[in-house]
């Protein structure tokens, strides 16, 4: 998406250490508008695919979900990345390591929130390697739900992450795809 | 807002030691339609307050803030609960007990994203003793920033958070006031 990419070239900080820093206006802070506008933009991309639940998981996936949730009419739900006493009983539970905090995260989602008629759009701030994803379609997957699509707002596409997703048949549509990243140079997008 | 205390009455649960269990429909799973009405209150309480920025804490109150900044049209920003590698540089830090977790959390924002010139709506899911959003507060004194209203979706009025936050001549509005948890009997709502 122009939009998205022009903001990311105009506002993102490449940092060392393979870093691309888009707190100030996709993440921590959110220019809301622009935010909106991705949301639009994955009901267009999804619209056809009988979508009945938005899945993030915390914290920085859900505000792009729950836009999105809006678009589509139909509930969003976030994993947890620890068992908390809001989760009690039975959870479906998957392991994600987060290269962002540097350990294993197990996630956690009551299984009442998911069900095997479920098709589910899943949504997330970015995919680089795709921990985080993988663990959330071993949900889908363990609740018996379609995983009818992944939307994911900035993708690293040199990461692989994304295409071994997309060889199993799951339609995944990133709305910027970073090919590579250099502190001098900046970000280049994938075509 | 009759809405809101309909659906705590028709689908939370109260459980032993003044637990509230929300996540179902408005917190780890959300009935999107439900928390647009919020949000749509959110706006028609605070439309006159000059708002230009909403400010809330990870993760649950995400949602509800991105909501309402939505129909603000102005940014969002949350307060993150740990140090990551995202959040470096000058940042605001103030101390907040999670009863939750059982812990103190240093809540943390970086400078750049909240400023003197600010009028700040508070958005959080749950006001209890007020930890969390005292943290809030504190955060957007120390930016300079005016907090020009807080905006709760389910109070507990008994446990006087709210009320002391009223007594700095902060207008705060609950959706949803509970005056009592009773496993027995359910929920009450203040009047």
């Amino acid at each position: 998406m122009k939009l998205l990419e022009e903001r990311i070239v105009a506002d993102a900080i490449v940092g060392e250490g393979d870093v691309l820093k888009v707190g100030s206006f996709l993440n921590q802070n959110i220019d809301i508008d622009l935010l909106d506008a991705c949301a639009n933009e994955f009901y267009r991309l999804f619209k056809d695919e009988g979508i009945t639940k938005v899945l993030t998981i915390e914290a920085s996936g859900i505000a792009a979900a729950t836009l999105t949730a809006l678009k589509f009419g139909v509930p969003v739900a976030f994993a947890k990345k620890s068992a908390t006493s809001n989760v009690v009983g039975a959870v479906y539970c998957a392991e994600a390591y987060s290269y962002t905090h540097k350990k294993n995260n197990n996630i956690l989602l009551p299984c009442s929130y998911l069900t095997d008629s479920d098709k589910v759009l899943i949504i997330d701030d970015f995919l680089a390697r795709g921990a985080a994803l993988n663990a959330m379609i071993t949900i889908c997957e363990a609740a018996g739900a379609k995983v009818a699509g992944v939307g994911i707002l900035v993708e690293k596409t040199y990461q692989g992450g994304g295409d071994a997703v997309r060889k199993k048949g799951i339609k995944l549509e990133s709305l910027a795809r970073v090919a590579s990243l250099d502190v001098e140079n900046g970000v280049t997008f994938a075509k």
